[in-house]
């Protein structure tokens, strides 16, 4: 398929200044005041989809951020994909440790990307390869090449909770109906190690607040004979992981799957150097859970890490206070089989038994999701690892992600249909971090990709 | 000696728009960039002491904020008075927790205070009760009845550690040679039940840094693989204490001395009311030191609080971030004996070494001083406990206050005199907490007892 080559070496230079202004628009869905951002970029989206070749778009309101809807049906005796991503990112704090402005995009070569990344918060995650499908669905229409019918969905909350999307897939099965669903979110293990991710964690984000004296208190006259709603929230915190770094919380492990020792000798082959891992992160020891290694602990193990905490004086110089707050966000990562939801109550019982007296504790669950696994027999799985062998030239391995996409699971549940994550992303492009970065390679690659994922899928759909 | 109702009879009213004209000035020295404000305090303080009747005054430039001097010298062979105080104040922050704006003073009745307390950052602590020595020291010239010799100290960076004083101090011991060192920086029991501080806890501050990876990470992917700094800071701060509270601090308690039983009991008279106690913080019940009651635990024990914690994300919404650091602001109340740069030592020593492999850690001390206790046979408290009597109709009660005033025991140290804390502010006045305040009573009740304390430390010094 020559026209692929062709066309992407034809308007690369255009697929690449689209992104970039697409990554100017700050759509920081956690932060309300970039509410008309988040909103100008859902318009974007849609105008894109348009420009590619939907012959129907729609914006579909919610009660947060506007999904926005395309579809190109050619024929309804082809199979269908539904495409889904998210416009909008992660806050970009902390902004100062940011070589360039997270929403002023440039390009520049790192030493896994030496024909170039594109910096910017959202680069990767997720516009970058939102776009990839954005762009490889113009090659297609472009070049009358789309073997397939196909549908995007693309929406404004994944950076939040897809607090809304639930509803709306619910609402709209009919339109939503697919055969295959096509998600490029998550990673692959290295350019020349191409892998498609099988398995995604769960997961449970909750708020707690720790309150103790109803006021600031001097720490002088009331040190040691108030609770400190700090030094309490440290010891709580403390408490839910034991000397094993085995989570406390009880019942947490009950429907926890014990991976076989096969599946494990399976995983292990996946290439990894725990040397490079600890120099990328310059850090002298790995830490976590006794009696696994690093690529289970962050796969396969349910974990339990505090995202934020705040409390008292922060500011500069001293201040001799007990506050009266201390508060945390907390989340953790589940695995198949862990129910998100009863996990968040498992943690709210526990977190308010273990508060001394002297304190009131409030636990507020924030969003979650179940954790997913695609087998690797399916026609989509096929057609993704066919696809991948024509463009990397190698069989993708197959790869659990610690990462989690909550929408997932409910997609197969309310749509009946598969998922495929083929990420393009490398875990060094620094998502969720300062100079997060896509390689200029990596999105070209994508779009290469793409085309033939759909060729495979209507062939072995037949 | 008629003469002093008299005189604030009739100055009273002025007496309150001075002090109140003083807090309108935000003299933050915590924050630099209240600079200019609080180098406009010490000019407002030099012009009082002028106007009081000094016949000498000068600013003393230090690498930090001034030290306002002031003196009259009557006749060299009666006693010197050296009174000490500070012209900063404490960040009022939260700010959202004030009734009023913090530096716009206005003055409300309390149940504690029925004619009502001026409202505003440093109104007891300190602007209000070092202001009562000037205006009292304007009363006793105005009338003619000085019977001492008068010094002035008033310091800018009391708030942040008296970080200059010492130097100033050593380098000023002629300059400030003295009798008797007199200090309104404590509290008092209650409006009726008046009390002489004669004991202080010494204090040690320390910022910490746990750093874990080079970046913040995102926690899905790298979450249960590596130290999350938060987490492990948790757990470092809470193996601090142990189950009965005990700091876990090696040789912490090594000087720490233990008041005998005839101490205790002495000191159990004081009135004290826990169910007040607990009403008035709105705790359902109180949390300190195995083995000791209330008021032993915030005066005669050490103690160690987190006063400020930070890391990860803590804005709206949710962000699934590993930080690559963590932060807190710790403060070591100390007893007599402890010494405070002994205690630095120590705390950094076991918090370097107590960090887990996988994170590095940043110990800095800030400030901190020693305790001090005040003989209650000594001349000064003898001339104070007269005083109250004149002014309360009853003895006043020694009490040890848990709060520091670190620069007290370099005083004895260098000058070779002692301090009398004589405190009008209450525990409910809520010093370096929202809402702070100090009674018109108390202030007015300072200005008349002084005067007495000067009388009788002239006559008990012939």
């Amino acid at each position: 398929m020559n026209h692929i080559q062709s066309y992407i070496s034809e308007h690369k230079d255009r697929f690449l200044q689209e992104l970039i202004e697409l990554l100017k628009i700050p759509s920081i869905s956690a932060d309300s005041s970039y509410k008309n951002d988040v909103l100008k970029t859902a318009n974007n989206i849609q105008e894109s989809l348009k420009q590619a070749g939907c012959n129907h778009t729609e914006i579909y309101k919610t009660e947060g951020y506007p999904i926005v809807y395309g579809e190109r049906i050619i024929d309804d005796n082809l199979p269908t994909v539904l495409v889904y991503g998210h416009y909008d990112v992660q806050p970009p704090d902390p902004i100062n440790l940011w070589d360039s402005p997270p929403f002023e995009p440039v390009i520049k070569p790192t030493d896994k990307h030496p024909d170039g990344a594109i910096f910017a918060r959202g680069a990767c995650d997720d516009k970058g390869q939102m776009y990839m499908h954005v762009k490889a669905f113009e090659l297609m229409t472009r070049t009358n090449t789309l073997p397939c019918n196909v549908k995007f969905m693309i929406e404004g909350e994944e950076e939040v909770g897809s607090v809304h999307l639930g509803t709306f897939v619910k609402n709209n099965r009919d339109r939503l109906k697919n055969d295959v669903i096509l998600i490029s979110d998550t990673g692959m293990i290295a350019n020349d190690v191409p892998s498609i991710t099988t398995g995604l964690r769960g997961l449970s984000y909750v708020e707690v607040e720790v309150t103790g004296p109803n006021r600031d208190l001097h720490s002088g006259l009331y040190g040691g004979a108030v609770a400190n709603p700090i030094n309490i929230l440290a010891k709580m915190i403390a408490s839910l992981h034991d000397e094993n770094n085995h989570i406390t919380i009880p019942r947490f492990y009950d429907h926890v799957e014990e991976l076989s020792n096969e599946e494990r000798a399976e995983m292990s082959k996946a290439p990894f150097s725990l040397e490079n891992y600890k120099k990328a992160l310059n850090i002298e020891a790995v830490y976590g859970e006794s009696g696994y290694t690093t690529n289970e602990r962050n796969s396969i193990r349910p974990t339990l890490d505090v995202n934020g905490i705040w409390g008292g004086y922060t500011g500069e110089g001293a201040k001799t206070v007990i506050p009266s707050k201390a508060y945390a966000k907390i989340s953790m990562r589940l695995v198949p089989n862990q129910n998100w939801e009863d996990i968040t109550q498992l943690f709210k019982d526990h977190f308010e038994r273990i508060a001394p007296k002297g304190v009131k504790v409030k636990v507020t669950p924030h969003h979650g999701g179940q954790g997913y696994v695609t087998p690797i027999d399916s026609l989509g799985y096929q057609a993704a690892s066919k696809a991948y062998q024509e463009t990397f030239g190698k069989t993708p391995i197959p790869q659990r992600s610690g990462g989690s996409i909550p929408i997932v699971s409910l997609f197969e549940q309310e749509l009946k249909s598969k998922t495929i994550l083929m990420g393009f992303g490398l875990d060094s492009d620094a998502i969720h971090s300062p100079n997060e970065h896509f390689g200029v390679w990596n999105y070209l690659k994508g779009i290469e990709t793409i085309p033939w994922f759909y060729k495979y899928f209507k062939e072995l759909s037949q």
